[in-house]
């Protein structure tokens, strides 16, 4: 059996408090929850509030390349013609954005074509805010996997693993990117061991990062990558304010776009709980 | 007391269904519902479906103005560089695309100022649909507005009313923009009276149309833009797939962006049911 289903199998021996308030609920005459595919019970049934997981995207917000992703120009102006309107131009990958399987593979699926209730996960949050504070090139391994089922049950079908280092309070500041005199950059992201365990061992739509890249900033193979987009699941990256919510129970929603045959794009990125 | 406060008086008199749902809640020991602003007890306390009313975003899809509205360049490719990436260019007010207040007026809310509470709304669906079919520049009017009403409750504060005039069916053909021999187009939108009423006699936060604007396509004043638009709404433009929700009890979600000083821009809309 392997690590993540001993602690499944543990947890699905106790009655969890999501069963009690079903139990409850439908005692009542309530009729029981079936949210989306079994994995919406929180939204489905506990008072809602939104939370914004989105950076402000900006001229300046830093970049993976380290060169603008995102520019405006005035084409009408109030004053001058009665409504104010921008061109926009946009780098896919730039801001709180989603990458989708077609950004690292020859024929994954484009970002207009991840079915919308894949976008729409529980969210289960790995903090590894400390040991990130001491080494900028930290990443989430199979051992915080495992402490995560271990004290919130097991990974929910269909959820999002998202990785909270701290980063995101880094994003107005060249820290973000953490360049060192190479040009190397020193961010937390996934390692490839605990990408494989969430493939083979879970049922994960996505993965988040507070940072850059899945892959942390030194990595030179983009290992994480190359492992998980092309295997039909998205990331999320530069997601912001996971310090707002609990590790386990909240709804992300993700506001991808929906452009013809994108390989991702700034996404609004909201959470409920 | 105002036409709709009337019809909100008889309806106070009755036990809604979400009351009787609260109570038995309450009575099974569950925490009663306090959503946002309690405007969200249908999403809190129901199983959710995730619908998508967006529109697919490409070169080709109909723009107010006529000129292609989003242009997209490859600057990476798989085959060659390990990885696909586009360059975007985006006219703010292309595709299913938020208006932020910012668009016509001096100094109104940008699409990033815009609290993310007010983009999770109540959605309210008004059916015109017979009456566009006969005549390409029908309007809701107040009297759409009095028997929404009457059929289906009061309108929960912070919601969005959405026109449902079948336009949607038409994006991808030219009978979406309709523009007649002398280029004037015409399709559906709100009558600036049914937009005051929305502004003087409830509590709405957003308007959604199936067409290209919230003034229908004759409208040479702009009178449902100019009046909504400052007053610190938003109003949500060639929303899709109305048809597949009731016209009360489903919760809205705009994936608006969240740009800085935007004037609105393609956002991916969801509903949860």
């Amino acid at each position: 059996m392997c690590d993540l289903c001993v602690i499944k199998s543990v947890k699905e021996k106790m009655l969890s408090r999501r069963d009690v308030f079903r139990a409850a609920a439908a005692g009542a005459g309530v009729a029981a929850a079936t949210s989306i595919a079994g994995t919406l019970p929180a939204m489905a049934q506990t008072p809602a509030q939104v939370l914004d997981l989105t950076h402000e995207l900006s001229e300046d917000f830093p970049t993976f390349g380290g060169e603008p992703g995102y520019r405006v120009e005035k084409i009408f102006d109030f004053a001058k013609d009665g409504y104010n309107l921008y061109s926009l131009s946009i780098d896919e990958h730039s801001g709180t954005h989603l990458d989708a399987p077609l950004h690292f593979s020859a024929d994954g699926q484009s970002v207009a074509e991840i079915p919308v209730d894949k976008l729409v996960t529980p969210l289960c949050i790995i903090d590894i805010k400390e040991r990130a504070a001491d080494n900028s090139d930290a990443q989430v391994t199979p051992e915080d996997l495992k402490a995560w089922v271990a004290a919130h049950g097991d990974i929910p079908n269909g959820a999002c693993v998202a990785m909270n280092s701290g980063w995101s309070a880094h994003a107005s500041s060249d820290m973000f990117r953490n360049a060192d005199a190479n040009g190397v950059m020193h961010f937390p992201g996934f390692h490839i061991e605990a990408v494989q365990m969430l493939m083979e061992e879970a049922d994960v739509a996505g993965l988040a990062v507070d940072s850059l890249s899945l892959d942390h900033g030194i990595s030179k193979d983009f290992a994480a990558h190359y492992a998980w987009l092309p295997s039909g699941r998205w990331g999320l990256e530069c997601i912001a304010n996971l310090d707002a919510l609990p590790p386990s129970g909240a709804t992300l929603i993700v506001g991808a776009p929906k452009n013809r045959g994108g390989t991702g794009g700034p996404s609004r990125v909201m959470a409920m709980v």
